[in-house]
């Protein structure tokens, strides 16, 4: 690993994932080895566990940021686990970690993340994920995507803007 | 305060809410405190300081759950500061303080409290907040009020279920 | 309770106490409710335990700052229990929400209690507790107390100062 | 980086060392990356950055965990920043992501550092740094070492118990 920083993404997503979101997340996961961006989720099964298994299969670096109080939790393709012992609360730490997020379908713990990464700015694109309005308007700024690549091109594109 | 457990309920909102939502916060205020009930909150300002005015006004019980190192940034109506020194992450504390959360306006910092609440199964209601949509789907988790008195109705009715 | 602001102690200490730990944990809790100090603790049992039935016995506030999800795991004379849902990641908050810290007897948790008050300046009383060295060299920022009563006199002239 | 899990060991201490508490630091670092160990450290200066730098130097992965809310505060040898935004919690996930501990010098912080490994049955290692004693009686808990290479083998030891 050089010693330059190299580009971080958190991909987040849901423990129970349809097949679908499953082999978007593995693709996401490939995609953002074969670019060379480390991945960054939650460390567990699901969404976490598919995009994990994409990025090992093409040679990536992968952190999962785990909530317990030990590393047993963490799905086999997690090869640097990062036992925080803080429960929810390692949800900010996932979407702070990353320079951008991808989020892949999703429950509240998702949406969770995709709050606190929206708070600090961090631009969110999604795949089959939530959507949002406040107050009767629409907020858009989760950035829709339409595939794997598509939701790695652009979250690339906003690290760069 | 009797050694018999209180209700407890957490109101969120922004820090810096409308006219409307600021009225709305501080007429919850004062009728958690009519009922009896101790209000948890953020401790910080605008929805929560006038939430915790409204409190205190009606001779209520007042928290505010803090990011930072010290008291010294809770709102003058905060009886019992809880320094947590965690950052956004007390989000999660504010939530699961509380049986239920009445939610009013907001942005992303209040939206990741609704989603931690939802998460841990905890009823929101809501004011002039967030609504949801999830795939494409309305999540209609969110149980929405005209005005503060049925807000506070509607929570007390959740906690009862 | 009055609006202005309240002295709030922390009292901390393992859950496993023996009895003279026990029986000063009570007296502790006491004493601050007879001098109208609000009682923070962990809100588990052991010294927690006995803090809060001391306190409540005397009709004082009692705060319980819980590490888990639910407020289930508190003792049965917390009157405010507040759920982190952060682990032992409350240890900083129940220390940070005290004006000043008084330790009795403890293990590995309440020496990172210790730790994390004094990281922050907050004044430490001791009773049977840890003591420190820091390369050789005494660390006496503990401040020994002989008994229940002398240890909140302590706690509150080092508030005081 | 190979799929098989690699060992990490964390390493703790002050953010002002002594010149000999720099050197060791960068010894330890720069020992540990020739044994093939990823580093994690609180991310931060002094021990931190010097067990960052020995580590780089010898070709070893760094992984720093931040306490603020960017990575901007990452000393320059961190090779991959986790950005918790949680202040001094962060303090509990860097020793829990270690399978053992190395702690050099540190005031406070590292003191809570050595209190949570603790308490969580992580074994650690000590140069130049606390010593403790609960209730009069010594605490031998911490292993002490001699120089940068002892420590290492220490470390390794125990994981290997």
């Amino acid at each position: 690993m050089p010693e330059t920083k190299r580009k971080i993404i958190a991909v987040i997503g849901g423990s129970q994932p349809s097949m679908e979101e499953t082999r978007l997340a593995e693709e996401v996961g490939g995609e953002l080895a074969r670019r060379g961006v480390v991945l960054v989720c939650g460390g567990l099964g699901g969404v976490m566990e598919a995009a994990c298994r994409g990025a090992s299969s093409e040679g990536g670096v992968t952190i999962g940021i785990l909530p317990g109080d030990t590393a047993d939790s963490a799905n086999p393709y997690v090869q640097i686990p990062i036992v925080t012992a803080m429960g929810w609360a390692r949800n900010i730490s996932v979407v702070k970690s990353g320079q951008a997020v991808i989020a892949i379908g999703g429950s509240y713990g998702t949406l969770s993340e995709i709050a606190h990464a929206r708070q600090g700015g961090t631009p969110v694109i999604g795949l089959y994920t939530w959507s949002l309005s406040r107050n009767g308007k629409p907020d858009n700024s989760i950035i829709p995507a339409q595939n794997a690549v598509d939701a790695v091109d652009k979250a690339l594109q906003a690290i760069a803007d």
